[in-house]
């Protein structure tokens, strides 16, 4: 008899490999407490606020506070009826595009190194992943970007830019191309597209109409250097990309709540609708208390400044981890990040006991990032994420391994100590 | 160009007719508050529980609390590790487990009526829902229900069932037959399945070993006559059945709160470890505070009391509903309920005007249950809810209409009033 337990699809996906042996639930989210604003209107709304299905959409109120904020704060005015859907976080958020969207065979351009839940979410639809590489300009050593501190402060440079291969995207861009993938600022290596970017991406896909662009933006309050949170080139407000955007964005990560479980997709009617309509069979409809909750906290948060006082706190953390790891003794490569709660380093020159190179559950042979990984949780007791989940090409992403910035300052001082 | 803004799974769900003009959020679930102690439990997690990932199958607190609680009421006993898992709502419990075990062309049979989301999550994974109707054994006048009724109330009886066609199902089964999803109580027909119907379908599934139970009970706590909350008889519990179940359960019905998002799969590991990686990626998590909360209202109504009260109080609405029915001037035909949140009646014989068999925004043929809750809503200012969308056999499900025992004494005495 075949195997009924499991479908096909997910016969690849039954193990995460990545969180089989690393901590990671202590790793990708703010270990500071979210704001006390944001309990307290959860508090206050279990009290009084209705606990029946509301609208598939979103909780009007939620719907109304989400685009006032995103209005001011990113400069685009939706259509709450029809231009606008909350989702039981931007996991949720992603899964119903999908589901709406995706034909069995369409094609999904991904700039690796991507997000590693977009593989999956993209094959149980039947569509392809294609992998488009981002390559570093360069390996900056710690000479280098030592050198760039001034008044104990660094600035993202040219020397930090991971460069898109426009010819190669041309190349996997085709008929069967349904969407593009772009995440921004984007987890793992905290790149932040330009405008010049953005626009060259946009002459590009005038030729191929059909391909949908999904902005990722879960990151988009996070944003360093001349930008401010939620105010850097974006699809969603392209001039010539907007028509053809669907932007996903996060109050848990605007509220270092990764527990909340609210997202947002925002785009033309025509993209929504679908997603309205997944979203209705895969979810039915969010908690009302945290949706009324969240328009709270996005009424509250309006004038933006506490956005402004975590971007700060992110970049005191950021440059704070970044120089524990340039006075680490390990011989590492840095690129400085321009948004996100990720830092990432190249590891290729640290020489690494050949124990840790075997699993030591069934003995296979692992790739270098997960050496390094299980090698500085065990002697060192620091915690990092190898990159290669992260990557097509495997051996390209092992030689990376990812850092969160988004650590208290106590925790990532220990962990520089650790690293000396 | 191609439509590229909706994949071909999602066009025959773009609209949900159903909900299309009929105010069904105000229809499907209580309208009487929530217990305080879940308020109050909501509220106080609020404050002090983590607001950040927790574990995918559920937060350990709840996965406890629902394991004891199932092992008391309902007598099985479950490792927490493997066989639980949490979810948000039980529609995302259903959408998980279809998408971990069906393949594409996978049969899935239902029983005719069904609950009208099975469909679309079945044919979201590219296989198909095959209908098994249910057969009322006979219709009953009003004569006859009114004189079965002793001191105000009145039992479920031979009279009021609807039976399976044994021979039928053993003609949908084949080697492609995936799942048979069972929905004990039943929505919309409140029909209990007997331990007789559950030895026979076992028996008919020896033959099938490769069939797995989708036992739908997310009314378990609302089953009169002579059972009691959570038990009665169960494929989760059946000695033939429970190796090859997956039974399906909701906090938010439990606890009056449809809001509250919260459902449970319950099975052998070899079911829930897909389960699981589906979750992973279409939502991730649940918030954590509103699992501790339900933790907690799992651990204050441990002994069961609240719910033995619950569902007394539905038994009441229930026979008050039925006689206000009975008492209306429309001629309707009844079934007594045995379980669950709604009863249907018959509605071949109610004279309808024409003018509401036209759909009034494209003026399109509507069939009669339709009209008939149009009809009502407009004229009588009472809502039910038509029931084709439930059969495969529209013409067949077109005799029916669905009403809602989930309501105030009020609100069903406004109702009964408005039918003389």
């Amino acid at each position: 008899m075949q195997d009924n337990t499991i479908a096909d699809r997910m016969a690849p996906y039954l193990q995460l490999q990545i969180y089989a042996k690393i901590p990671v639930l202590i790793q990708g989210f703010p270990n500071f407490p979210p704001p006390q604003f944001l309990r307290q209107a959860i508090a206050e709304e279990a009290l009084t606020e209705s606990l029946q299905y509301t609208q598939t959409a979103g909780h009007p109120r939620l719907m109304k506070a989400a685009s006032d904020f995103f209005e001011k704060h990113m400069g685009i005015k939706v259509d709450i009826a029809k231009e606008i859907v909350a989702s039981s976080g931007a996991q949720s958020v992603l899964a119903c595009v999908f589901q709406a969207l995706l034909e069995p065979n369409d094609e999904v351009i991904c700039f690796d190194p991507a997000f590693d839940f977009y593989r999956p979410l993209i094959e149980f639809q039947g569509a392809k992943h294609v992998g488009v590489p981002l390559k570093p300009s360069q390996l900056n050593s710690k000479a280098s970007i030592l050198n760039r501190f001034e008044n104990g402060k660094i600035k993202f440079s040219k020397e930090d830019e991971w460069h898109l291969d426009y010819d190669y995207i041309e190349s996997r861009l085709n008929a069967r191309t349904k969407m593009i993938i772009l995440n921004s600022p984007q987890n793992p290596i905290g790149k932040v597209f330009s405008v010049e970017e953005l626009d060259r991406l946009a002459d590009i896909l005038d030729k191929h109409p059909q391909v949908i662009v999904c902005e990722d933006a879960a990151y988009h309050h996070v944003v360093f250097g001349g930008y401010q949170p939620f105010s850097y080139p974006r699809c969603i407000t392209h001039p010539k990309l907007k028509s053809k955007t669907l932007c996903v964005t996060s109050a848990g990560k605007m509220f270092s709540a990764t527990g909340l479980r609210i997202g947002f997709a925002m785009g033309d009617e025509k993209y929504i609708r679908g997603r309205k309509s997944a979203q209705t069979y895969l979810n039915f409809c969010l908690n009302p208390v945290l949706q009324t909750a969240t328009a709270k906290c996005l009424e509250q948060t309006f004038d933006g400044q506490y956005f402004t006082e975590i971007r700060d706190l992110y970049i005191e953390q950021s440059t704070m981890l970044l120089k524990g790891l340039l006075e680490s003794r390990f011989n590492l490569h840095f690129w400085v990040p321009q948004g996100g709660y990720f830092l990432v380093t190249d590891i290729s020159d640290v020489d690494i006991s050949e124990k840790y190179f075997k699993d030591d559950q069934d003995g296979h042979q692992l790739t270098k990032d997960f050496a390094f990984a299980y090698y500085i949780a065990n002697e060192v007791g620091v915690v990092c994420i190898p990159c290669s989940p992260y990557f097509e090409n495997k051996e390209l992403g092992s030689r990376f391994v990812r850092w969160a910035i988004c650590m208290t300052t106590e925790t990532i001082q220990d962990a520089c100590n650790r690293l000396k």
